[in-house]
C-alpha cells in the first residue's frame, strides 16, 4: 500500500476580517448544504478566516490577517499574536503543500463602500489573470488591479499558486444583508465554473482583461495631531468606479469648506483617476480615505490560460 | 460673598457607543467653532459619551453604557465595569444636581439602519412629549416611543429631568458620512431652538405628537445552538417606517425559503405594525432583528408645555 499524494481542492475563505459577516454567514450554509456549490464538481475547503476575531465580531485581534501573508513576517518566530499564528496555521493546513492541500484560494470579503460585486488581483500572475479575465467574462464585474504599493502587502491570496478576493459593497461592518450574499454567491459561483472548465480543457478566456490599477491612497485633511479637519464630500460617498473630473469635490467640513479634485495635468493623456474603497471603514486607521485608480486593458497573453488550465488540471474532485 | 447656584446647562453627549463615530466628529467639530451652535443662546456641556470605547472604534469596552443608568445598577457597589464607573461619573458631573450640572439632554447616536433622521423617546414625561411635539412640529421628525420593554432598560437619557435621542441612518459604525452629520446637526439645532423659544416663554406645540410606539422585536429564525437559519428578507432592508402587510417577507434562507408577516387577527383594528431598527448591527447580540411599533397620536395635554417651561425657565446662558 503507497499513499497517495491528495490533489489539490479550491480554498474559499470567509471571515479573514471577522466582522465582514456576510461571507461566513453564507460558509456555514455551505456546509450545512455542500450541494449548494456542488455544480462544478471540485473538492473545496470551506474556511473561517479569523475565527478568533469572527467570534468576537472585530476585524482581528492583534493585526490585520491579510497584511500578515509577507514571506519574511510568516518566518520570524518573533512576529507574535494571534494572526501571524493563524497565518502560519492556513498555510500548514491548506497552503500548496499544506495537510490539506489547495492550490487555488477565494478569499471573500465585504465592503462599507459602494463597490458593488467585484474582483481584487494582487499583481499580475497569470493565472490570476486568466481566472479574473473568465469571470469578468462571464459576469462583467470590475477588477481592482493592486500592484506596487509598499505600505500595503502580505494579502492572504499572494500565498497561493492562484487567487483572488470577492469584494462586495456596500454593507455595514457586522451585518449580514441578503443581496450582498447572494452576489458574493454568484461571484463565487462564477470562479469555480471557470476552474471546472479549465480542469476539462474548455476554458475561454475574452480577448483582454480591464482592471483598474492602483496608483495611490487619498487621506483626509488632517490637523497636527492627526483629527480629522473634514469629512467625504457627499457627492462623492458610493460613487466608486466612476471617473474624477478636475474640480469634482473630494472633501468638505461642517462649515461648507470644499476641497476638490486636481489631477495632474501631465498625467491627463493617461486618461482619468477613478476612485475605489471610498469611506471603507476599516481604511480610516490606515490614513486611507480612499484609493486612486486607472482604468486599463490588459489584451490577454497566451500564457494566462496555459497556467490557470496547468493548475486546474491538478484540482481534485469531491470526495 | 455668597457662592452662586450654577444655572443648568443643556447636555450633548455623542458617542456614548464608541463605533458610531458621525456625532462625535461633529462634536469635535462644535468644540473648535462654538458659533456653530450658539444662535439658541443656551449654556451646553458637550461631552464624548464612552470616550474608551470611542477610541478602540468599539460599541463599549465591558457592556453598553446605554443600558447602565438603572438605578439599581448604578448605587451598586459590585456593579464593576469600564461603562458603570462612567455612568457614574456622568452623572456626577453633569446630572441635575453634578458639579457642571445639566437638566435637559440630548444623546446622539447613528444605526445601520434606515430610521432617516429620528426621535427615540423613553416613557411619557411630559417634558420630553413637549421637547419632541415642538421638534416634531418644526422639522417633520418620526418619533419611536420606546417603553414597556423590561428586557431594554437603562438607558441614559432617562436619569436627567428630560431628554431624548437623535439617531439617524443608515450608516454603517465606523463612518463619518456628511449627510448623518448634517441631519445629526439639524435635529440637535431644531432642538435647542425649541428650548431656547420655551426658556423665552414662546413655547408652541401642535395638536399632538404622532408616535410609533414600542409593542416588541423580532429575532432572526435560530438553530438549536442558536446560529441563524435566515437573514432578514431584502425587501425589508431600509424598510423602517413603513407598514407591514400580511405575507410581507419578514426572512429568507440561501436556499430562497421565505417567512412571512402573519399579524394577530386579533389586532387588527389598532392598524398596521410598523417595523423599526430593521437590521441594526448592534442589536444582533440582543437578539433584536426588529422591533415592531404601532403608530399612535398623541394629542397634546396643558402639562407637557408646563414641564418643559418650567425646566428651560432655568436653564443657563453661554459663559
Amino acid at each position: 500500500m503507497s499513499l497517495q499524494p491528495q490533489a489539490p481542492a479550491v480554498l474559499v475563505v470567509a471571515g479573514t476580517h471577522g466582522n465582514e459577516r456576510n461571507a461566513p454567514w453564507l460558509l456555514q450554509h455551505w456546509q450545512r448544504q455542500p450541494e449548494a456549490l456542488a455544480d462544478a464538481g471540485l473538492a473545496l475547503e470551506l474556511v473561517i478566516g479569523n475565527p478568533g476575531a469572527w467570534a468576537l465580531n472585530q476585524r482581528y485581534l492583534d493585526r490585520d490577517l491579510n497584511r500578515c501573508f509577507q514571506p519574511a513576517l510568516l518566518a520570524d518566530p518573533g512576529a507574535g499574536g494571534a494572526e501571524p499564528a493563524r497565518a502560519r496555521e492556513l498555510l500548514w493546513r491548506h497552503g500548496p503543500a499544506g495537510t490539506q492541500p489547495c492550490s487555488v484560494v477565494f478569499d471573500l470579503h465585504s465592503t462599507t463602500s459602494g463597490m458593488g460585486n467585484c474582483l481584487v488581483l494582487y499583481g499580475r500572475r497569470p493565472a490570476d489573470l486568466a481566472l479574473a479575465a473568465a469571470i469578468q467574462a462571464r459576469l462583467g464585474l470590475p477588477v481592482y488591479l493592486h500592484e506596487g504599493d509598499a505600505s500595503q502587502s502580505g494579502f492572504l491570496v499572494e500565498r497561493w499558486p492562484c487567487g483572488l478576493v470577492i469584494e462586495v459593497g456596500p454593507v455595514p461592518q457586522g451585518v449580514v444583508q441578503a443581496t450582498i450574499c447572494r452576489q458574493t454567491q454568484l461571484a463565487l459561483e462564477a470562479g469555480l465554473a471557470v476552474l471546472a472548465a479549465a480542469r476539462r480543457g474548455q476554458l475561454r478566456l475574452p480577448s483582454a482583461l480591464v482592471v483598474h490599477r492602483h496608483l495611490g491612497s487619498l487621506d483626509l485633511p488632517r490637523d497636527s495631531e492627526g483629527q480629522p479637519l473634514a469629512c467625504l464630500h457627499p457627492q462623492l460617498q458610493h460613487r466608486d468606479w466612476r471617473p474624477l473630473q478636475a474640480g469634482d469635490p473630494l472633501f468638505s467640513d461642517p462649515e461648507g469648506h470644499v476641497q476638490a479634485w486636481s489631477p495632474d495635468a501631465s498625467a491627463a493623456p493617461d486618461g482619468p483617476v477613478v476612485p475605489l474603497f471610498i469611506n471603507e471603514a476599516a481604511y480610516g486607521e490606515k490614513g486611507i480615505a480612499l484609493s486612486l485608480t486607472r482604468r486599463e486593458r490588459l489584451p490577454a497573453e497566451p500564457g494566462w490560460a496555459q497556467e490557470l488550465v496547468a493548475l486546474a488540471a491538478g484540482l481534485g474532485a469531491p470526495l
